[in-house]
């Protein structure tokens, strides 16, 4: 068995996620297998990285599948590419060694978060932002972020479902980077982590932007990881502004 | 009455095209207009600075209105853009001279063009490019778009269709500058000019894509611009990867 590592953009809009789910809905994860499984002729299994939530997008989610095959990567790249709705394209294959896991090596990933603060709508990139057209403080932003850098307990930063899987289970993650940029309009917040608890990203910048618009005083983001409370922090910013950019390994 | 200059940004995938036609199509104009009556309860005639075709997508399209209103002009902007589809919204207004029009006292054009020159498709930006994964030459074809700039009779670069207003009329435009430039896969074309043709960008990206991918001769712009006959150049390119970057008064 050879093993295959992609590389995944998709535009989620109209996905109800990655994971393939026990109803009949249309996943980005189970719309792969499609493909794959009409390239060789039996049902593949594909594992990603993680999950990405319903509208959640991606320009570099990664994924890995084994197949026993003589097909050339760039031949397999093609077929996928041709058996696929046009909101999904494998943008890169690579054979790696028979053990990688798409999951469980995966050192750090980054997220990027998009608002757009202006006045005006933006018809081309309506699916992708969150519009937010009010005032708000990037140099504070900016500086409350910086507390969230390094090792901490994310605790208050997870999804209120007590459903998911991490409640209960180790919240301790560290963020390796956060950037905060205006261009043209839109803010662009990078986020990049060891590992991401489920809507860590979304928490954290509905946190950011309820400090920047003065709903928060600043102070907020160290007693939150300080107070480790869900409870505390803001309610998520929506899916359609939150895209999976890498996964390093 | 009072004079208003706005500019407009659509995503154009959805539409026939900017202007109102006899057939109950959905047009920019047209649902522009549609906002405008709510707006000032009354028929207001919208006048572009010129028609784009079915598909062309727009980020600085401008057009003037006359309206008998005491509303400021940021209420207008937030008044129309909230009875406007996601697919259009108007980025700018600003009042003007009672003689301002948008369509004559237009005094250039910018539109780009945008290839995806790359193996594999990229699902967050798939309305807005032409894919050709093929292999192209990029010098070549920025020598020979250097022939286009200036003062050129582009009867060559004219539509087919002889039903066009244009036919049998002055067909002599200036191109005051033709940039193209490579950027993480995608080639951007940007052509500026005193006035377009109708399909005359789109004509000249045809005939500079069978120039960078050799089914083409270097020296036919040269030929071409001096033949004067349409049926020499190539195909037009599709619609998507049109977009009206601005207008310049």
């Amino acid at each position: 068995m050879k093993n295959y590592k992609i590389t995944i953009e998709y535009d989620g809009t109209f996905f109800n996620g990655w994971q393939v789910q026990t109803k009949n809905l249309r996943t980005v994860q189970g719309e792969i297998q499609k493909a794959l499984k009409i390239i060789f002729k039996r049902n593949v299994l594909l594992i990603g990285s993680g999950r990405t939530d319903k509208g959640v997008h991606a320009l570099g989610q990664t994924a890995h599948f084994k197949a026993e095959t003589q097909m050339p990567t760039d031949e397999i790249l093609r077929a996928l590419n041709a058996n696929l709705p046009d909101d999904i394209a494998i943008v890169q294959i690579k054979k790696v060694s028979e053990n990688f896991h798409a999951q469980y090596n995966a050192k750090s990933k980054t997220y990027r978060y998009t608002l757009l603060n202006r006045a005006t709508p933006s018809p081309q990139a309506r699916l992708f932002y969150f519009f937010y057209p009010y005032s708000l403080n990037l140099s504070l932003m900016k500086k409350e972020a910086k507390h969230l850098l390094g090792k901490h307990d994310f605790k208050s930063f997870q999804s209120k479902d007590p459903s998911r899987p991490e409640r209960g289970k180790d919240t301790i993650r560290t963020i390796l980077s956060l950037n905060i940029k205006k261009k043209k309009g839109f803010i662009i917040i990078d986020l990049t982590a060891n590992g991401f608890l489920y809507k860590m990203a979304r928490t954290i910048v509905g946190t950011l932007i309820d400090i920047g618009r003065g709903k928060l005083p600043s102070g907020t983001i160290k007693k939150l990881l300080k107070e480790k409370n869900r409870a505390q922090a803001s309610p998520t910013a929506q899916a359609k502004g939150l895209c999976l950019l890498k996964v390093e390994y």
